[in-house]
């Protein structure tokens, strides 16, 4: 089995069900476990996360930023970057506010840049953007027109039943599934290039 | 007279109308000499620019970030920031895209830093989120969502005379309106505290 | 009076360091009250923030990003933020970390992004890169090169007693002076327009 | 064979200097092909770049972001972004100025949004940082502290010839290498899950 961790924060349910869709998306994949866990839990599983070949991290954003409850996990994290435990892991990450745009890529970019010093390797949203054009509407696939991982977008006045849109789930789904893939494909190809490597090793020191 | 000048590059019109849409609102301001000037012909007004108490920097998201016909102007100004010619006006941005968030953020940072190597102040949007509730649309001021500066959305198959939406040029308009009130205060503040200063100096030495 | 508050966290004592010297740059202008507020105080001093002319944020860098403890109190804002009660407040921010460059960069974009969300106008450095030729130095101000803010390195195994340098200290010392100035002239020159503004209106309705 | 692909902009001959770094690197790995092709001519090459299994891009950091002349390569593939060509290719970035820090993450960070937008997986540096201890120099590897992918700094009054340091370019070897590696697993890990999708999709059809 290929195991996918998600760690996301949700402060009122709307991230909470992005990472439920994003975790429907990468159990669509066969030989996938998955397993979604808040980032206030996140701390008490290390050794699960250890062992996962792919972490995905979700947080509203807050302020322009990663929700503080998200970063709290980030920075529990320091001692295992001191030993890099996380190195070649595939990571990718998803956040939801209450605006279009706004600042979601700010907090996109927090993430990439905190999985890069964790060594771990970045997929990003593989979807052209949607609704960019006269033919287009909210309800396209990316219909925010994001790259560097999934945005979603929910009513600020409204409850999680009401939001993420249904495209933005469909999305989130879309962007689970790519990265439970990526996870299975890079599993796969690192195990055959160390033994490939090891192979000449030992035929050097014959 | 405070002077505003706009230093944009638009590809097929639509960044243009964003551009006359922010000379608008500043020119709404008593008092305000505003100068549009195109990214490619602003190499060759370098000395008005040095003249000018703002200056907005608007440029179309490609690729993730601000033109390469805008970069190539920007670059162009690195003699000016080694002697530091433009430290303290007043700066602002714009960008337009196909996308409703796409990576537009990243060129308003792109520009923002751009701005700060040359000791410029920033003035961002100072409009709440529009278009993110139950009761929004996307008629709204500020409907993306955007803070740095200002951001519009263009659909992809049409020309400037469909996009960027009304919405987005108010939002432009008002925009450029709060830049050069800021220039105005900011001119008359940095003389008075100047004169104060110097007076201090004069009482210093007597 | 004019006010300068300067919010900050600091995990083991160099950033309050840091804080400290911009807070000794801020008081060498005539005329400025300086209040230095830890992060975790910050939420019961927000009455006090609201009638300060400036506020400079400072954070380590944590794993990339500004560390939790800041990010809680830039969180407990948003309800200022819902009213732009901060809206037209000059801001600025600075910066430590163990690495030489570091992710350091993007914790400012965070706390600048932050402070275009409540309409604030923000102020970087003034200074060219120092150490970034072959007669530069580690004592050169602005030794690290960077334009959004100051930033500041400390060796990973030193306390405060020993980082940041002296050098850093000094860059953080004349970036309050400038931050103060900044606020002094803009708090002027806003009353003013706003005066003449007024007049105006006056004299349009006799 | 692996393909490795490095496009590059160079203004002075430093960014070329580490682009030969990253290419030694990532010739060390045995079947690896590698070709490395200046950003003016790599137009001119898209079906080459086509064929490569990833794209190392790497440019100069100037006033603040990746050189205009590598910018006008980026948006030259915007058609292939538009049939998403290169998407699951492999990308990295690297980049090169004066200052230690400065404003390189910038860059780093625009050519992770460029590699996003066209589909690819961003692979970083897996350098835990130098010289950020009282036992550290800037002989260390990866003595700037970047995580993104790889940094690079030359003094602002000599030639390719001084700079980058050794250490920067030993940093750059590594990175080249290890970008290298990421192919060759890649590569072969969707070789394989494809493979096997394929087999089940057959079976489910029997």
């Amino acid at each position: 089995m290929v195991s996918v961790a998600i760690v996301y924060h949700s402060g009122f349910g709307h991230t909470k069900a992005q990472a439920e869709a994003v975790a429907r998306g990468a159990k669509s994949v066969p030989g996938i476990a998955v397993d979604v866990i808040p980032a206030d839990r996140a701390e008490g599983r290390l050794s699960d996360l250890a062992a996962s070949d792919a972490i995905i991290f979700g947080a509203p954003t807050y302020m322009g930023s990663a929700s503080a409850a998200m970063k709290r996990f980030m920075e529990a994290t320091s001692k295992l970057w001191a030993t890099q435990a996380w190195k070649d892991k595939i990571a990718a990450g998803f956040t939801n506010s209450a605006s279009q745009s706004g600042d979601k890529l700010n907090t996109l970019v927090e993430l990439a840049v905190f999985a890069a010093q964790h060594g771990m390797v970045w997929v990003g949203l593989d979807l052209l953007p949607g609704n960019n054009s006269s033919t287009g509407s909210t309800a396209d696939l990316n219909r925010l027109g994001s790259s560097l991982g999934a945005m979603a977008q929910s009513n600020a006045d409204q409850g999680p039943e009401h939001g993420p849109t249904a495209s933005d789930l469909k999305t989130a789904e879309h962007f689970g599934r790519r990265v439970a893939l990526a996870a299975a494909a890079w599993r796969r190809g690192r195990q055959e290039i160390a033994a490939a490597l090891a192979d000449e090793a030992t035929a050097l020191a014959a």
